[in-house]
């Protein structure tokens, strides 16, 4: 491609280090459907006639159908748009020549790549919402399932198993939405912008943006060729995708421990031991965790590369589609195997129920007594001395024998003997968000309708 | 605050580890805003009467004031919260008891930070687009000024010197419509979520979204008391927009260096050297690229830091603050200085008229010989051997004799004849983006008004 | 100090983003000490004659005086050698002007920073010493306590206590190895560097050496200027140190809550809740966590600073500094805790005892049956389906009806009927590094002399 | 391998994230050697006798043979290890089930990684050196050119060639040294642990040793089993070995430009452009900055995962191996290709003269008043003004007029009389690592042997 200017190919040492087939290959649809419309922007410019058009139309046509088909598997060439030119070339003869008029590697890979990102959006977002259906199928049946609620990993307040899922897909709505302000600022073409200073032939930048399904053009060819903010801020909006996969996960795994045994993985979503043969491993669960430590790392090699660069293009962005390619793997594998585990794990509302402890219902002690006038700081130290005091004697709240927690303040015999259930405790949060059955049920109706989940009738027919 | 369960004081070493005050101090006008508005929350709820909240009220206010003007700056307390309750108590007493009443440090502090994120957008918006109307005053001053546009580091095309300092304004637009996207998720109110399961005080949390001008209220209380996503995103913005000044530091110590020698540094905007005499550093711009490691370096520790979490507050999160500060007072010390530097600086449109080479013209040779027919990929060929053949006789393009260039295509002579400066070089790119003065020009008027660039005269005014 | 190249002074805004001193002032010890050094040279070198020596070394002194006394606290210098340089003008008058003779700021901070280092790793080694004697006093007391050992989060074999808290041990064995080797290479001696190309004085650089305490000086000034490399390696050593610490915190967060409760931490290094009166909350070991994160933030923070840096000294590496000493703080904030927290937990024996599952024993059912000439694969896939078909009737292994264990392997009643103890299993294992009560002796002994465990008598004398 | 366990067999989904084969497989040739040494020990411990010994060994070459050749490449086993297993079934029937006996995929794979980190380094450490020697042989030829020495980009002091390609040789060194530390590190035999609590078997852990050829053997199996410190280790190493390539590319990147001008890189070593025929590109010196930034991902990721994680195996763990083979062959293509660009490159002494300004010798100007009584400070403050005075009258140093250099000192006209040549300034600083001539010989001398640097002579041979 650009052998005129030197007396020697290149070593075997550059090339094994700057070739990028193995790794932009997977842009080849991407490479194909861009140069034919820049043949409809150059026979629109006049650069081409319509015959010259309609033959590298067909001939690009010919060579997506090689390339959708694997061939061209052993190709060596420098990079995917030089494999594509090459069969171009064996498909219309010296006319391929002309295709890259105008035009330059720089804009060209750029808008390869951000057609890319828009195709692999929309999968992305619907193995999202999938998911987040998933969780909202199982919180749907798990309204009325109590479980204790943690912070700092120990017993805090009861809580629904409907709400504890909630949590976890919440977070999923919002990845959509960032999702689709990545999308807005994706969808800005490059091609047109030469190598940076724009074509010097005159296409109509506005036709190939229609064509290409763009949502506005490039405003400064310079810029254009050497931005990468949009892989940046896309391997952001996986990471944290990826990160909230990793706390639905740690959170499962320590639910489906012998000791919380609050579910129960599915045959078809656990793995075994080579040595131990007892073994039920939420190994889904635990590579969710390291993927997205994996992710953060793409994250961090893009933006490291991208820092202190000049503007416009300079080759350390080369390295930009593996770091892509590897995140969005990444989310795409774990996803379904998530939802999977997700839809046939099993809750055990027996084991939740008997992990409920009275201390739980503390906070509504001094609420209480709140109820009783007692300034809630001061209600919070009776309550902690109170509990203080049963676990030293080894009994529960309402064990609590009546003097001593007379003792400690003369109402609490009478708070404790008209201490509700834990669903009383769990009702008494009305708020918006809250723990309480409206709440929830108000929470699943949104989110139902976020994720477009399918009632059981619908989903059979 | 949590003294009544246990028999002994925190250690030394645990206070040292888990106490915050030192970080978490700069939070104390969005505590107390936020207090207020609880207070005003407790009393619509019947909690409190109107005496007890117009006491709150004048209490709290009174302890802003102490605050605001640094007092209590060798307090001892855990945290911001504990001072301001610990000043209330001061100031009424054991009416102070009930204004954590329904509310817990988990919601508090996700509140008072979202607060403070909130409250910082609108200054750094301010910062971003002074710096962006310092590049396009630059920037209209510079239209005419021709130099060598760069890829890879070596001279590509001839640019102006307006281009290229627009190629460093639009990743600023970009940035201020990432952070717009960033607020809007930061105007999510916590506020009513308590610990994890909501409010046990059916407190109007539409009326708290409206005194403290959120957008809307959260939907799930153990989501929104573990959720930090804001904090990740706030510094992904951050970061890119660090890199983006990075890229323009990066640029612009080359450009001052003595062998491209294309702009100088003022005085006011350099340094020196302690040893060299006759150094001017061009230190704003080389911490620019360091702040851009280090924000990312934040960013790094904030996402790892959420990984593998369960839902819910963990303790882990309350590094989440001296992150987001590090990274927001690195933006904010940094823009001032940016700008002021570019601002100030002179370009030297001599130093850049000589730089140019007539190398550069290469494409132009190329493109003339496609008018003529001349398939692109082969007419880049030729141009390549031009380059060489002059290059090994060691003169410029023109200078090649004719019969050698006639050698390479029987065209070239005339081609080279006909070949124009370098300013008709510039005004060939003519698509939307490219370097042609009538681009150039359009991309001025686009950003003055998005950086809202005041004439001279308005200026004066 | 590099007034006189200049017409104007700094701006606000430079100063800002430039000035240090609220940073390294930490390194006034080190740049008192080195200065003092210098004088030494200077003096043997024919600079400085006796008199003008012993004035700058008490100057130097009463400056170093001052400064520990933490005077000049509202200091505006530029930096700390600024501000050094300034008092001693103050104590010496114009005699100060010679101190920085043939040195540059340079090889001064790269010394400073180098010494500092040194300076801190005899303390953080014996924190780290500490934390690994507490580990192992439990571990001696832990011995006879069984528990669920794990994998992927499941019960795996039956394990020692002592045998878990090792397993956190002797990551800290490695810690200090590696520390050792980061030790020796940030011993070398950048000064007499100047400020890229050499001192211009003759100074011996073997004397400065000896008094400073280092192991070498460096070999080449432009790579001594700018080297970081044993920034970078500190913080990675400090970075694999926290994420030990994170490891086993998670871990003792897990024993901690109900669900395990294998432990219960002290009143004193546990914490509460502001809201939620019964809680006892492992902060320690959350924060430990999250400071691990933190600290890998430092370590990317300082590499992708020095990436694509030329050699010599940027500016950029000003940033060094404010990481080191936020990674190293953290972990000498964070070891005191943990090992206080460590120290003062409480194992609860019978809580681990009630957590053994018999199907812990499923890896001897095998192990047995290869005793019997079964091919392990084999016996491996037969206890597998032992445990199914006993999960799947509701019963322990040994309660299976024999009929039952006969279908799936005619030896398999025979083999569960000689099925042992857990302590049988643990004892099964005695590969050195196993289980078995004679490796973990040999561990504790190995151990208890690399962390100079003291006897309860040593200690109390 | 764990199907008794369940009742049905692993999904797609799980399948699809949990599968290793692709990245591990090239584990194999370790996992044969590592089998092929259980299989010693196990018959030394009695568990085979010497004639299924022979067979297991004789089937495991065969199993090696197969997979040398490719073989097997479609092979959709869940990894390297049941790929190995099933083949020896293959070879040797039911026999190959006794393979497993007491060992375990954690202790498995992490020996196989430790054995392929062993395997590596050797290799790395040789194009590390080759590396080394092809910048000495450079700077052996570049003794006698000057060219300026730069900080902040800006030009410093006068230097030799080969003083600034020895100034990216000896972080090379450091590199070795820490490599040979982390090898030391890596060598710790897992094998013989078990899933986390020891072998069953009593084998001869030091044997096993001796044969696979470890330093020693591992302490505690739940820490063998769980820990990847080493990788964490490597991975650092390999990062800051990658950035070091990054500076000298950077370095490299800057003096080919047109502008500074001092390096032409040779053709074989240069890329080109698709549109711009006239380019010479580093893209090998861009390329080694950007897997600077990836390699960093590499191990933050690796560090990331580990944070947080029990002691013992969890499957996050399964991440390490693409992380390390990512980074390692960034070295190992890098490092060739920069050291082909480094040893054919031909440094331009004219352009590196003619960049030479008299600015340079400012600091002799300082040193030369010092000589003359005045204190350097003072003297640093003459000689930036003498800069300044020159600077506005647009003067060199040299050509200023007496009564000006007067007016800022009476001793300025003599000293600058007497002002050497750029040669005379790099004499100056003969301190150990200086620029003068014997210092630079001494640096060649030491770095040729330490990288083996062959003469001419015997290179011929």
């Amino acid at each position: 491609m650009w052998g005129g200017r030197f007396a020697t190919p290149p070593s075997e040492a550059l090339a094994a280090l700057n070739n990028s087939l193995s790794v932009d290959r997977r842009l080849w649809a991407q490479d194909v459907r861009a140069s034919k419309a820049w043949v409809t922007a150059l026979q629109d410019a006049g650069v081409l006639d319509s015959e010259e058009a309609g033959l590298l139309h067909g001939g690009l046509d010919r060579v997506g159908d090689r390339l959708s088909g694997g061939a061209e598997a052993e190709a060596t060439d420098e990079d995917i748009h030089t494999l594509v030119e090459r069969l171009l070339y064996q498909e219309v003869g010296d006319l391929a020549g002309k295709l890259h008029t105008g035009r330059s590697r720089n804009d060209q890979v750029a808008t390869d790549l951000r057609l890319w990102c828009l195709d692999a959006l929309g999968p992305l977002d619907e193995q999202i919402a999938a998911l987040g259906a998933a969780l909202v199928v199982q919180a749907r049946a798990g309204v009325d399932m109590l479980l204790p609620g943690y912070t700092h990993g120990q017993q805090a307040q009861p809580v629904r198993w409907a709400y504890v899922l909630l949590a976890h897909a919440w977070p999923l709505v919002r990845d959509r939405d960032r999702l689709a302000d990545v999308r807005r600022r994706v969808a800005e073409l490059p091609l047109g912008s030469g190598a940076l200073a724009g074509s010097s032939v005159a296409v109509n930048r506005d036709l190939l943006r229609d064509i290409l399904g763009f949502r506005t053009v490039s405003a400064n060819a310079l810029d254009a060729t050497g931005d990468r903010d949009f892989v940046a801020e896309l391997l952001f909006a996986l990471t944290l995708l990826a990160t909230h996969l990793s706390r639905l996960g740690t959170e499962l795994v320590t639910y489906s421990s012998t000791e919380y045994g609050f579910v129960r993985l599915s045959d078809a979503f656990s793995t075994g031991s080579s040595l131990l043969p007892q073994k039920r491993n939420p190994d889904i669960f635990e590579l969710a965790r390291a993927k997205a430590a994996r992710t953060l790392g793409d994250l961090v090699a893009m933006v490291g590369m991208l820092r202190a660069l000049p503007a416009g293009y300079s080759k350390d962005l080369q390295e930009d589609k593996s770091l892509l390619f590897d995140a969005m793997d990444a989310a795409l594998v774990t996803l379904p195997a998530v939802r999977g585990a997700v839809e046939t794990m099993q809750p055990i509302p027996d084991r939740m129920q008997s992990a409920l402890r009275e201390t739980l219902l503390a906070t509504d002690v001094a609420d209480e007594l709140v109820g009783e006038g007692v300034p809630f700081r001061e209600a919070h130290g009776l309550a902690g001395r109170l509990v203080r005091e049963a676990e030293d004697l080894g009994v529960s709240l309402r064990e609590l024998p009546a003097e001593r927690a007379r003792k400690i303040h003369e109402l609490l015999p009478d708070v404790l003997g008209r201490l509700g259930s834990f669903e009383d405790s769990v009702e008494r949060r009305r708020t918006p968000g809250g723990t309480s059955r409206a709440s929830v049920e108000a929470q699943l109706g949104a989110l139902e309708q976020a994720f477009a989940v399918r009632s059981p009738t619908e989903a059979a027919t």
